[in-house]
This record gives structure tokens, sequence and C-alpha cells, in this order.
């Protein structure tokens, strides 16, 4: 029986139904955490109408508050996201400004909202700009209170100034398999290490 | 009589009317440029109904294509961006998005359509991150074909954890006001002096 | 009685015994830490003779491997550095340099050898350039093994483009010292949570 | 006859006369530029004793004058550098930091010293990272007053979690070869604009 739940925010640019490399690569990673015992979820952000800003609820329709209720509920967030000149997509960022509201919720303990939970970051793109990706979500994940499990980053890109996508591929290369199993057993190790003993209040 | 024309892409989140420090900051860029003999004019992004993608045209209503006819006609680029957590605005990211497809667009010679354009960055926030944001610009307008005049970055923020915003203080800081001066005067001399010496094409 | 031990690795530029906001930094800290139960030491790398390179012990006198043996006998991890042209400094790179090493290295069940650790990161400056610096670490001691426990990063700068330094202040900011200390308790809950229930083997 | 000059700095943390891949691409930007009617020099920096600090002169044997004399003598820099842990190497950061001095320098008219010169950017890695480095190194090289040419970086990197080096490579990859004639080309062309058409004093 699944004891712990995780959620996928899928960033690429493209509606569904439109295949996404990103979506593959999170949809790899929650493979391997149902094999560590979560129950999965995925949401591809761009099919629902975030609004810009940065408050938990923008009102007029945002459907943020919806995304961020599965939040809330999850124990583990895997942030996938496109690399689109070198940085993380638009809607990756826009994340990291809903989830800036975030700084000023707290739990029923006055702890910021988020602590306790897992997150995790999967990078996707034709040629450069994984690394850079994952230290800026890392950056923003771990401000608003995510704990980062060891190696909590994967990714894939190909050779420098190539066009191939990572839904190209004939199969996920195994070394980028290896890291997400790893990434998948961490996370939720730790995920459930933290809700034995959630971080102390102040 | 003005023999430039500059053009200021204001990158925040907030819709007009109301007000915005990116704004503020990219108007106090403007006025020098006027100063330097350049017509000016500015868009704020999310007043248009700009589409999220990577090509010039998303069709369905997309309001890119009529400010990338500005951009086109325009000599000197100011992209004015806040910071939200310590990164460039997701606005400011898609708008590097929308530009990524210049990368396929050439001139009647073959070359990059964005050759010979001059472009410069403003970043405002409460209190960190301007740096990291000039440089994720900087290296995305350079990728794509604009030319950086020396010192081409300006900036303000607070000090680390507070709250004030730029739109909050009395006037602008000397040392920003210098550099914006400095910017405007080197952004003008390159923009005349590249009208004059268009790089080769190949 | 301590039982937790945490290590800072101060990258300022400057050798022994000029002052450096950096250290002092690290040393307000490392006071919160000892509150919470850790012995304390402190390493200024640039006193040392660190070999440049990316193996663990690059031989020829390098003093590397002796700051290494504190690493691996310290449960948490505290790296400080200031910043420079925005960018953490050169001596915080060449940590993450003889870190890389690490990759390879495992204990005797498989597992990356700094895994169970828990890393935090500080940065001082005088005007801007933390969130990016915190990022850049917290991706690089992250890749390696280490664990980032929420909110583990922690900084001062001033007002842009002015000079003050941190050890020019009178006391440490509120808003600073607060951080500080929630880092510290965060720090120390995870290294002993982790203590207590390593990660798994393969 | 040449009326240029361009001088490489090639950040390697390995010493001549090992091979180096960031060598091996400042070599290949060399010869574009030879044919572009510049006199090439190249620096390897690490062959050098250059001190830890922002002054433009360490004392004590420090050999960074040196290389600064050559920077000044020169109208195109060409700052090469490997990636490490997804950041530009320590030496290149290193440089950055004695170039922070140039902040202060000024030429007989007041103008930041470095105004006039054109700067590119060349990064090699063996899977990731080109992009942000070349941001980091661009917007720091740009802050002390160097000019940036359209499209003036170039990089290889290989795929995702692979070990090749580029001086692996049996040739220059061409889409490598093209970007570095067309920023040799770019450079070449800029360096000689800005020299028959300085920025003006204040």
């Amino acid at each position: 029986m699944a004891d712990l739940t995780a959620l996928a925010l899928v960033c690429t640019l493209t509606a569904s139904p439109a295949p996404s490399s990103s979506e593959l690569m999170a949809q790899h990673i929650l493979d391997q955490l149902k094999g560590q015992g979560a129950d999965t979820s995925l949401v591809r952000v761009v099919d629902h109408d975030v609004k810009r800003g940065v408050l938990t609820d923008m009102g007029d329709g945002d459907e943020w508050p919806a995304i961020r209720e599965q939040i809330l509920a999850a124990d583990i967030l895997v942030l996938s996201t496109p690399i689109w000149m070198g940085h993380p997509c638009s809607v990756a960022q826009q994340v990291m400004e809903r989830l800036d509201a975030e700084l000023s919720e707290t739990d029923d303990q006055g702890r910021p909202i988020m602590y306790g939970k897992v997150a995790t970051v999967a990078v996707v793109g034709n040629e450069d700009g994984a690394h850079k990706t994952i230290a800026d979500m890392m950056q923003g994940l771990n401000d608003v209170g995510f704990t980062l499990p060891a190696q909590g980053g994967t990714y894939w890109v190909g050779e420098a100034m190539q066009t191939v996508d990572f839904i190209d591929l004939d199969k996920v290369p195994d070394p980028v398999a290896s890291t997400n199993a790893g990434l998948a057993r961490n996370a939720a190790h730790l995920a459930r290490t933290l809700r034995a003993s959630q971080y102390p209040a102040e």
C-alpha cells in the first residue's frame, strides 16, 4: 500500500495532448516513485489558467489554488522543466512566483507551510542548461521550505548545438535511468523520515 | 532631431495602470536616451496577450508579432525586469522564449536579423538578484544577435531581506542615476556606430 | 553534551588574521549550531595550500586532504563565501572542484560518501549576488550527495552599488539573525534524523 | 598586415604542457581571428603565479600585472574556460576578481579603462553548463567595460552525463566551427569600429 504522495508539476510550454519531453522525464521519475511506495499524480501547468502574480490566489478564475492544494497534500514534489535559452522555462519561473507567497504561510505550529516536504528537480533540453536550471529551481524551492534529498536533481540534454529532444530517444539513457532511480529512492526515504520526525517549531 | 529609436520592454507582473518599479527604471533610462537623441517608446508586456511559445507568431490572437515589429524598428532595446526569487521575472523569460525564434530569422544579406541592434538590461528588486538577472538576460540577448555596449546593465535593489521597492524611493539614487546616464551614452554611441558600420555578412 | 559535529569552510580571499565578513557570518551560524548541540570548527580555506584540481589528493604538499578529513568527520557543513562580481568567490568554486572528486567515492555499502551529511550555505557581499551564489553552491553540494535542510541558505548584502561590509555593521541585522537561527535548528534536526535513518543503499 | 591584437586567457585548471580542451577551443578562435587580421597571443593563466585578490597588483611576486598589460594592449579578449560542477572554473572566477579592480581605473579622458575593447567567451565541458558560464562571464566582462559583439559566445559540451572531452573529438564539430567563425568576424569588425569611434567621455 502506498504511504507517500508524490506530485509532478510539468512546466512545458506545450498544452496537452501534445507530447512533452519534460512530461516524459517526470513520468519516468513518478514510475520510480511508485516503486518506492508513492501514489503519484502529474499536472501539466499550462493546461490550467494559472494567473501571473505572487499571491496564493490571484482571483478571477485563477486555477493555481487547486494546484496549490495538490502541493500541500503531497509529500514529494517533482518540478520538471524544459530549458529555453539556457534558462528554466517561463512556466517554471511562474510556479516559483506563485510559491513565493508561501514565505508568509505557516502551519498550526508557526512553521513555514512547506516544512517537511521534499522537492526534486528534473530538467530536459536539446543541448545545455541543466545544472543552472537545477540550481535556480533548488534555491527557490529550498527558500520556501522544501528539503532537498541527496542528489535530488536529474536531467538530460544532448550534445552542444544539436536539436534532438528527450522524447526522440529510443529509451531513457542508462545514466539518466540510474540517476532517476537514486533520486526516487532518496526522496522517498527522506519524505518518510521527515514525516516521522518533522522540523521543530521555533 | 532624433536619429535613433529606443524601445523599452517592461517585464513586470503587474498590468497597467498600477505603478511598477521596473517601468519607473525603464522610464528613467528612456529619459536619458532622449537626451542622447533617441525617440523612445515603452511596452508593458503584460498589457498585451503574448502567447507562450517559441515562434515569431503563435497565432490565435497572439500580440507578440506587434511587439516584435517595434523591436525590429528599434536601434536600442531596453529590457527591464523585476526580480522574483532571485531570478528574472517569468515575463522576461517569456520574452526570451519569443526571441529564441529570431535565431532562424535573417536579413536580406543572410545575417541574423537582430545584428546591428544594441541591447541593455535594467533590473529592480527589493533586496538581491540583480547581477544574476543581468547575466541571464545579457547572455540570451547576445545569443540572438544583440550587441551589448560597455556597462550596459543597471539595477537597484535594497538591503538583504528588506521590502522597499524602487518606486518607494524619494529619488533615483545617485550611483544608479550615474550608471543609467553612462548606459544611455554608451548605447546611443554604439547604436549609431553600428548603423554606420553594420556587421559584415558571411 | 554535543552529539553533532559542524564544520564551516570559509571561502574569503583574505588570509588570517585579517578580519573577514564571510568568517563572521560563519561564526554566527556556528554559534547557533552550538546552541543546537554541535561541536563546531572553522577552516579559512586560503590559510591552507589547497592545490587546484579535481582529485581528492593532488599531491605535492596539497593540504586539501586534511580539510577533506574534517568534512568526512562532520555531520553538517557550512559553506560560507563572499560575492565577487555577483558570483561565488573563486575559493568557493575551488572547493566545489575538489568536492567533484567525491562523485566517485563511496562508503562501505556503495553509497556516495557524502550521503547523510547536511549542507548549508552562507553568503555575504556589499550589495548583490546572494541568491545566485546560494543557488550555485546548493546545486553543487547536492550533486555530490549533501542533503539541504529547509531554508538552508542565509545571506547579507547591502543596498545596490554601496560598499558597506558585513563586518562594518554594528550587529547582525534581525532578519539575518532569525534566518541563521532557523537554518541551524533545521540543519541540526535533519542531521540527527539522517544519522538515525541513513539513505538506503541501492 | 595585422591591425588588431587579440589575447586569449585560457582558464584551465591544468598547467602546461598537458593538453587542454579550453586551450584548444581558444586556439581555434585565435586562428579565426588571424584570418580577420589580428595578431594573436594566448596565456594559460595557471602557468603564472596569479595571486588571489581584487587589486591590479597584489605584490609579492604577483604575475597578474604582466597579464594585465597584455589585456590593456589588446583590442579583443577571448576568455576561455572549462566548466566544473556546471560553473565557470575557479581560474576564470579569479580572473574576474582581478578584473574587478578595473572598475576604478580610467583612461586619460576619465573613461573606464576597458572601454573600446571587445570581449568574447568560449566554454568547454563534458556535458553541460555552457550557457550559464557564458552568462556569468559576459556579465562580469561587460560590467568592467568590455563591449560584447553580436553572438560573442561559443561552446562545446557533450551529451548529459557523458565524459568525452573537446580534445578527444576528431575535429571541431561543424556548428561550433561556424559559430567560432562568426564570433571572430563580429569581434574583429566591432573592435575596428570602436577603435575608429571610441565611446565618448562623460
